[in-house]
């Protein structure tokens, strides 16, 4: 008797499609050897779906969403300044609202540079760490509003709320993840010297999970200094937690230096299992390249490695990281100029080492 | 008959003491053609006064130091984790409270790679851009607050306070720093996909505002997105303007990339003249390696520039900034291994340079 896994997938806008087929064809190679299968639910959703029916997100979208066990998702949004997607409400009433329905408190992104794969930065040593990102807290609530908009007198506010239940659950999840990993140590980054209230709840929790975690070592830095760290010394990274905009600023950067977004993968993730989990490659849907088999789907692939982790797959989640790892060697090993290769060919390449074995 | 300029010089702690006597040596040596004086007041503020007597920061020292034309500050702060500065008393008591007390809407943080530094990028290009940084608004404004604190049920938040006001004096004050410089290109960082009331605020301001200078290309990064460019592609930027928090973030990383804190200028303006500006390098008091001659005073005597650039003496700003990028040159110029030298050797070389001519 083999496992049924219901997986919603949500290709998206731009190159989302394109990264997603190759992901999905993964998938499949990489579980085939396992009594697993994946039972798929496609979702048309994103900025062209909204442009044609005027909808986002639906109540009975994420209902159904909601009775999977997982979703992959590709890329939302539409062309950079659209008039008709102003407010962001693509990023807003579909992602972020997909991440906090779902209750995806823990937003896991790994940052590896892979061997083979050039840095920007001229000696980057070993970059291996992962960023847990809080994802239902902090300045991302949207509890902003503002008065006398559009005068000489208006005032904008923007909060950011942090709970003890919020801050507490996250933190734990990053100190058990860093307990799983050699290097067991864990960076808290804040800035609490300015978001002083903000700043001490972060630190009071983070010392007082450190009592359940001894092997654990614990620092602590300033969003500001840690990203000189992330290109003067990112090896002194193993796990970072941080709040729900230093980790967006900080993952996007450390998807930077080691090799760029093309290849950053990330986990939405619901650690209690009431909601499904969600992965997503960090990049965008970049409209500028879609449909033109330009894309790197090794971030939506490694985001499937990602899934099958959480899935307790984690053979599987090991073949595919073996896979890319060893693709990504292929492609730059030698230092050689290779043609450049399509989205199709890329997710083939990796499809033919999983299943030539 | 010379100008008299009332110069307010608070050394600080750590190592701030040890660049400020640098910096003001280069400043006489710079000026000493000129017919201008400088009065100097010495202010003992910092952590270690505040250990010593309780006080941070009094009306009469905010009084008197605002009777001043202009100040320079080396750094201030104790030893991170002393129990005694909890709350970032010194950070939020001394320097911000100058910040605020003196109105420095404008943070002005320039970021050259000088010819001969090493980047830690490999391929860094032409780094000369310059952050201009909103410095009285922002998460910065000290509106948070705690209930419950301590317990299970704690909420912390913290209030991001955007006026049209305070938004448009920075932006125009951005503008017109593009419009002087060759490249006439301004950046609007910010997040505007998730901190929608803030973010449309900007927005509609740079807009309006960038009217008034047809000749100045306007562009839009989010913050993280920034980050991304500032290791793979530093030579697009010319004038960022950002908020306060945005600012702090992206100016520690330019820093890094253009070789490190231990260069980085800052100013904090007060474009109005209605109080005296300050000066002060980006680092900070680092308190292990103080009193030992190690620290690089270079970004406090490039403070000086920005200080003299900022009173009209221009020529003489020129002439420091000259003299340190063939001390830079020259310290590192062929490559070749030599002595490190003491923060004393480092300003009596600049002002040799200033004064063989
Ligand atoms: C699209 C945007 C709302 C999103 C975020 O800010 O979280 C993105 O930048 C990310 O990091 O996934
Ligand atoms: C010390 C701290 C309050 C300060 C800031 O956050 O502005 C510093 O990081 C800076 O950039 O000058």
């Amino acid at each position: 008797m083999s496992t049924q896994i219901k997986l919603a997938v949500i290709p998206g806008d731009g190159i989302g499609p394109e990264v997603v087929a190759e992901a999905v064809k993964v998938l499949g190679a990489a579980t085939a050897v396992d009594d697993v299968t994946f039972d798929l639910t496609w979702f048309s959703l994103g900025a062209a779906r909204f442009l044609e029916t005027g909808d986002v997100l639906t109540d009975d979208d994420l209902a159904s969403i909601a009775a999977h066990d997982a979703i992959l998702l590709g890329a939302v949004g539409g062309v950079p300044g659209d008039p008709r997607l102003a407010n962001a409400s693509i990023e807003r009433g579909l992602l972020l609202k997909l991440r906090f329905s779902l209750d995806h408190y823990v937003n896991l992104r790994p940052s590896v540079l892979f061997p083979g794969v050039p840095s920007p930065l001229a000696a980057p040593g070993n970059v291996d760490f992962v960023v847990v990102r809080e994802g239902t807290e902090g300045p991302y609530v949207g509890n902003g509003g503002a008065i006398r908009q559009g005068t000489a007198h208006e005032v904008a506010n923007e909060v950011s709320v942090n709970t003890a239940f919020g801050v507490e659950r996250v933190v734990r999840h990053a100190f058990s993840v860093a307990q799983a990993r050699p290097g067991r140590h864990l960076t808290l980054v804040h800035k609490t010297n300015v978001l002083v209230f903000a700043g001490s709840l972060w630190q009071r929790i983070v010392t007082a999970v450190a009592s359940e975690f001894p092997e654990v070592s614990v620092d602590y830095l300033h969003v500001d200094a840690a990203t000189i760290f992330l290109v003067t010394n990112p090896s002194r990274f193993d796990v970072i937690v941080t709040d729900n905009l230093f980790g967006d600023i900080l993952t996007d950067l450390a998807a930077a230096i080691s090799g760029g977004i093309g290849l950053a993968a990330s986990g939405n993730i619901n650690p209690d299992g009431r909601f499904p989990s969600m992965f997503e490659p960090v990049h965008g849907s970049a409209p500028d390249i879609a449909g033109k088999q330009l894309a790197d789907p090794t971030a939506a692939i490694l985001s499937v490695a990602l899934l099958l982790s959480h899935l307790g797959l984690t053979d599987a989640a090991a073949r595919v990281t073996a896979a890319v790892t060893a693709d990504i060697a292929a492609r730059r090993g030698d230092g050689a100029a290779t043609a450049p290769r399509s989205t199709t060919d890329v997710g083939n390449a990796i499809v033919t080492r999983l299943t030539d074995k």
